[in-house]
């Protein structure tokens, strides 16, 4: 017999990982396919889901199953809204995989998802009040009060990136102008460190070797990650502040200035315990982990 | 007999208002008390909260006293931490009340008492995910999840005023620039306005006569409150926005300007049910039932 294990399934907008984990939220048996994108059919997606689920499970019965979605899914947890990277329209996501599988299904965003892997495995084990930003290609993220991550009244909370940090600024995807996004991402990275870099990694290894355009890059988004944390700290008062996503693997290059800035722009910053800024546990697998982590306490309830 | 009831005494830098307030909610009975300010030595504070508790009383016993203090208290209750317009100074102030009365006493911040007072007898009934901004000299609020006022780590969230919303705008006297509350506020207001008006109620009655300065004023407040407003509700995704304080009384003068600006700033606006937008219930009550209200929690566990 073998231990209870649980399997979260990231689905985004180019790629479907899933992976097997356990109760300590040790991931194994990681599988990788392609999603098919937004126009491939939405029978052909689930079918790539079920296909890794078998794959990871090897023959053997998880207690449940987590989906973490690139995508708006609602208040309670069954229905994917909106999700522009898939095929899935106001589908009843939740109820049909769990028919299919015939296992407990939860459903959540993989932001969301992400957050909760740090809260019960990371680096919010045992922190009520918490706040966490992740920078890819946008900012994702979510907060913490009283150990559990905040979905909002519609299931949109964590929308930090799309916070106006200047007013008439740059352009946004969204429609907006000055989104915090468009400051402070790994694409605002890229923006600040000019075409001569082919890639976020490329851009850390040359600011370690001391490329000062590289350097003055990092200044920068780093800079406005304190001013938008700042802003979030005044509203919340969180004790951590994990900084997650690709870029977060550039550690004290974004960290250090971003603390700067915190200090310089939090409210009352002499008068307060300032929170302590960390960098995410987890990193590619965030999202596997976090829904494993929904459906386990969904099966424990 | 009488029905019990609590009392709520709410301690400004200028005055102390204390009421006799019902199961219910219901104020009963209020006294107004000069407070001294920051100046006056703890003690004669401390009598004039006797005083104006032993006024509410009539000789009848309160089953429990609630403090809305307008200062910093520390994250479980007990300690005043820090209050500019007060003379308290990491005073223990809960318990000191407790003994001195005889009564158990609940303590909190005002600006959290006024959120309480809203979520228990006012625009919040019945609501899990909320916001309420309260516009006086400054921005006052706080943040509602699961139908709970969110205090933090520390006690400081709610500190909305303090949020940047203009890179190196105008200074604020808390050290910083580009402060919401230098935007948003019946400060705001009254420098919008001009110095034609003597208060904060002399621009609404020049706007309701249709005088274009004050309108405009309006306009300009309305509208930095609409763009906060959103970046809020990308946050933390309420159900309702409260909008408290002296500056409310000008009901849609401000609110429409705002709704404008929030369905225009707002991240998916198209795609999402926006917050509603309401007046809150508490005028200058509002610290007194809030305080109330956390007295009875106290006394009803």
């Amino acid at each position: 017999m073998t231990d209870p294990f649980w399997v979260g399934i990231d689905v985004g907008g180019t790629k479907v990982l899933a992976g097997r984990v356990d109760a300590a939220g040790r991931v194994a048996r990681v599988v990788r396919l392609p999603s098919g994108g937004p126009s491939a059919p939405v029978e052909l997606l689930e079918q790539t889901l079920t296909e890794a689920l078998a794959r990871v499970c090897a023959g053997a019965t998880p207690t449940g199953v987590g989906v973490a979605a690139a995508g708006l899914v609602d208040a309670v947890g069954e229905v994917v809204s909106f999700a522009p990277h898939l095929p899935w329209r106001d589908a009843d996501v939740r109820t049909r995989l769990s028919a299919r599988w015939g296992v407990p299904v939860a459903l959540e965003n993989d932001a969301t998802c992400a957050v909760w892997a740090e809260v019960e495995h990371g680096a919010l084990v045992g922190v009520s009040d918490a706040l966490m930003v992740a920078l890819g290609t946008g900012i994702g993220g979510g907060l913490v009060v009283g150990g559990h991550v905040v979905r909002g009244a519609g299931g949109m909370a964590g929308e930090f990136g799309h916070m106006q940090v200047v007013p008439d600024g740059r352009p946004c995807p969204c429609g907006l102008t000055g989104c915090w996004e468009r400051y402070c991402s790994g694409s605002a990275l890229a923006m600040a460190a000019g075409p001569r870099f082919g890639s976020g990694p490329a851009i850390t290894d040359a600011a370690r070797a001391d490329d000062e355009g590289a350097l003055a890059a990092f200044d920068e988004v780093g800079r406005w990650l304190g001013v938008g944390v700042a802003n979030l700290v005044a509203a919340v008062d969180p004790s951590v502040v994990v900084i997650g996503g690709g870029v977060s693997a550039a550690d004290d290059l974004l960290l250090v200035p971003a603390a700067r800035a915190l200090r310089t722009h939090l409210v009352a910053a002499a008068d307060r315990r300032l929170p302590e800024l960390v960098v995410a546990h987890h990193a590619e697998n965030a999202g596997v982990v976090g829904a494993a982590v929904l459906a386990r306490r969904l099966t424990q309830r």
